[in-house]
C-alpha cells in the first residue's frame, strides 16, 4: 500500500540479507520511522514491544528472526532457543508459532551451514505468501461488500476494531483488505473505526492507514459500536483474527467479543478475516483452550499522544496508585460469526464450514 | 464521604448564599480543587464542560444555578431565561428538567421579591434529599449485594461503568452506594472499573473515589468486561442511569449497553441503580425517544492525563485530520436489565415494576 504516495510493505530485507527494516508502529501516526532489526533480540524484542504487530505481520517477522538467529549459530541447540525466544515474545499469536514451525522443518533437514540461506528463504516465501493470501482475502470480501451494496443503494457502513489492516500484514491487511478492495474498485463506504483500548490501535493506525488510502472514515471510542448498530448505522462488523478453532471460535483483541454481541443482537452481520495460518486446528473451544496474553498494566495507566508541542508523551490518565489488569485478546464464539472470509473463500464459523474450505484438515 | 479522612459533600453554599462551591472534576485523579460558582452563566458552564458531572449532582448544581440567577433578575422573563440556559448545558440529563421543573414551579408562585430565597431553600433541599435518596438506595442495594456474598461464599466482583459514584451526585453516589454500604459493612468485594471512553470517568473519578474510600478496584478497559464475565470473574454489574423510561430502558454512559450483552450472554446480574428523579415516566420507548447528547469530537482525539513533569496535559491520540464522533450516552433495553435500585427498593425493569413502587405515576 501507499504512504505518502510511495509504495510500502511493512517488512523487507536489506543488508544483503543482514537485517530487516519495519515500520515502527509505536510511533504511528504522528511520525513515520523505519527501523533495522539485525539479531535473534532485536526481532523479539519488536514483537514483544509491538513495534511490529499484527497476526500476519508477526509471523512474517520471526521468520526473519530465526533467519538472523541461524546466521549467527546454526546448530539444532541455537534453532530450538530462538525459536523458544520467538515464541515467548507473543505467546496468543498462532502465526508466529506456524511460521517458526515451518522455517525450523524445513532447515532441520538442511546440514547447519545450508540452513540460514535456507530460512532466509522461507522468510521470503512466508511474507510474498501473505500478501498473496490477503489479495484473495480482499477479492472474495469485494464480492461480499459488493452484493451488500447492491442491496442496499447507499454507501455501506463498515465497523472494524483494532488494526486488521495492511499494517497488521506484510501489505494489504486481512480485514481492511476487503474494504480496500471495494474502494478501489469504486464502491462508496465509510469505516467506523474503534480507537481500540487500551493501545489505540484503531486510532493510530487504522484510522491513519485509512487515511493514507483515502478511504472515508471516522473515529469512535469503542463504546459507541452498540449505539451505532442500535441505529441502523453499521451495516456489516469485519475484524481480524489472531487464533481460530478448528469449530470457528475466534481470538481476536479485547473487546471484540462485545461488538460481536451488539451485531448479533441488531442483526448486523459480523464477519472475521483470516488467512489460514491463524487457523488452530488443534483446538475447538476457543475459550477453554486458548491462553489469553496478559500484559503490563502500564497500557490501560498510560495513553501515548502528540503533546501541543508536538512530542511523542505519555501521559496517566488514573490516580497513581491504582492497580490495572490488561488482556489482550477475548474470544467471541462461532455462534456469533456470520461468516468466515479466507484465502480460499467464505465459510461459515464452524468445523463443517472451514473443512469444506480446507478438506485437507478433515483427518 | 472522605476525602484525605475529612468529610466532604460535591457542592455546598458559600458566601452566606450568594454562591456555591463545587470539586472540579475535571481535574481528578491529579489535582483535588475546589472552585467557587457565583453566577448563572458560571453555573451552565460547570454543568457543560463537566466540572460537575452525574445526573443527580447536575439536578442540584442547576437547581443552585437557578437561585443565583434569580438574585440578579427574578423576573417571569429571567427565570424562563435561566430555565433554557441550563437545560441546554446537557440536554440528555433527565434530573436537570426535574431539577429545574420543581424550583420554577415553587417560585413561580411567589412574588419576585421572594422568590430567589425561596430557590435557595429549594436547590439545598434538593441536595439533601438527593442524599437522603442514595443513602436509601445503597441500603437496598447492600440487602442484594449481601445475599449474593452468602450465596457465593467468596470476595464479590463487581463491575461498574463511568462514575456513578459519590462524585456523580451530592453524595454516596448510584450504582456505587450500594458498594459503599456493603464495604462498611464489612462485606469483601472488589470492583471492576471500566475506564469509561472517551472522558475516562472510570479512571478518573471512580477509580479515585474508590481508592480514598479504600475499596479494592482494578482498572480496566471497556473492552475487558465481557472476557472477565465469560471466564466467571464478574458476579454483578451495576451502573447508574442518566435517563430511564416508565418501561424501565435505561440511558446511561455510552457503552453500558454492550456490558449488559455481555451480562446477559453470561447469565451475570445486570442491575442499575438509579434515584426516581431519574425515571421519565412520560416516555417508554427509550432507543425510539431519548435523544442522545452528541459532545465535541476533541473529547474522543484527546486524552488528558498527568505527564512525568506531574502536570496535567491533553495528547492527542490520532492523526492531525481523522474524525471522530462522541455521543455520550446509550440505551439498553429492559429486557437486558436485571433490576433497577431505587430509594424505595428493588423492582423488575418493567413498567409493571416501576409502578409497584411508584404508584402515584399509575395515571
Amino acid at each position: 500500500m501507499n504512504i505518502g504516495g510511495q509504495a510500502f510493505r511493512t517488512i523487507w530485507p536489506c543488508d544483503a540479507g543482514n537485517s530487516i527494516q519495519v515500520i515502527d508502529q509505536r510511533l504511528l501516526p504522528h511520525r513515520f520511522e523505519i527501523t533495522t532489526l539485525a539479531t535473534l533480540d532485536a526481532v523479539a524484542s519488536a514483537i514483544h514491544d509491538m513495534t511490529v504487530r499484527g497476526a500476519p505481520l508477526i509471523g512474517a517477522t520471526a521468520a526473519y528472526g530465526l533467519a538472523l538467529a541461524l546466521q549467527q549459530d546454526a546448530s539444532d541447540r541455537a534453532l530450538q532457543q530462538a525459536v523458544n525466544t520467538l515464541q515467548a515474545a507473543r505467546p496468543t499469536a498462532v502465526n508466529l508459532r506456524w511460521a517458526l514451525q515451518r522455517v525450523s522443518q524445513q532447515v532441520l533437514a538442511l546440514q547447519p551451514a545450508q540452513r540460514a540461506a535456507s530460512a532466509w528463504q522461507a522468510a521470503q516465501q512466508i511474507a510474498d505468501e501473505d500478501v498473496a493470501i490477503n489479495h484473495a482475502i480482499g477479492q472474495h470480501g469485494l464480492a461480499l461488500l459488493r452484493q451488500r451494496w447492491q442491496a442496499l443503494q447507499r454507501p455501506l457502513q463498515i465497523l472494524t476494531h483494532c488494526n486488521a489492516g495492511w499494517l497488521a500484514t506484510v501489505d494489504w491487511g486481512t480485514a481492511l483488505a476487503p474494504v480496500y478492495a471495494a474502494f478501489d474498485a469504486g464502491i462508496p463506504l465509510h469505516v467506523w473505526v474503534d480507537e481500540t483500548r487500551p493501545r489505540n490501535q484503531g486510532a493510530s493506525l487504522t484510522a491513519w492507514e485509512l487515511g493514507q488510502h483515502g478511504v472515508a472514515h471516522t473515529l469512535i471510542a469503542d463504546n459507541l459500536g452498540g449505539h451505532l448498530m442500535q441505529h441502523g448505522q453499521v451495516d456489516l462488523v469485519i475484524v481480524g483474527s489472531d487464533r481460530t478453532t478448528r469449530c470457528g471460535d475466534v481470538c481476536n483483541k479485547i473487546g471484540t467479543y462485545l461488538k460481536a454481541l451488539a451485531a448479533h443482537d441488531n442483526d448486523v452481520p459480523f464477519y472475521v478475516a483470516l488467512p489460514s495460518p491463524t487457523i488452530d486446528w488443534h483446538i475447538r473451544d476457543g475459550l477453554a483452550e486458548i491462553p489469553i496474553e496478559q500484559r503490563t498494566a502500564d497500557e490501560v495507566l498510560y495513553v501515548q499522544g502528540k503533546n501541543p508541542q508536538g512530542q511523542l508523551q505519555q501521559v496517566r490518565i488514573a490516580p497513581d496508585n491504582t492497580p490495572a489488569l490488561n488482556l489482550g485478546f477475548d474470544v467471541t464464539p462461532a455462534r456469533l460469526v456470520s461468516g468466515l472470509i479466507t484465502e480460499r473463500g467464505m465459510c461459515a464459523a464452524s468445523e463443517a464450514g472451514l473443512l469444506q474450505l480446507f478438506p485437507e484438515h478433515a483427518s
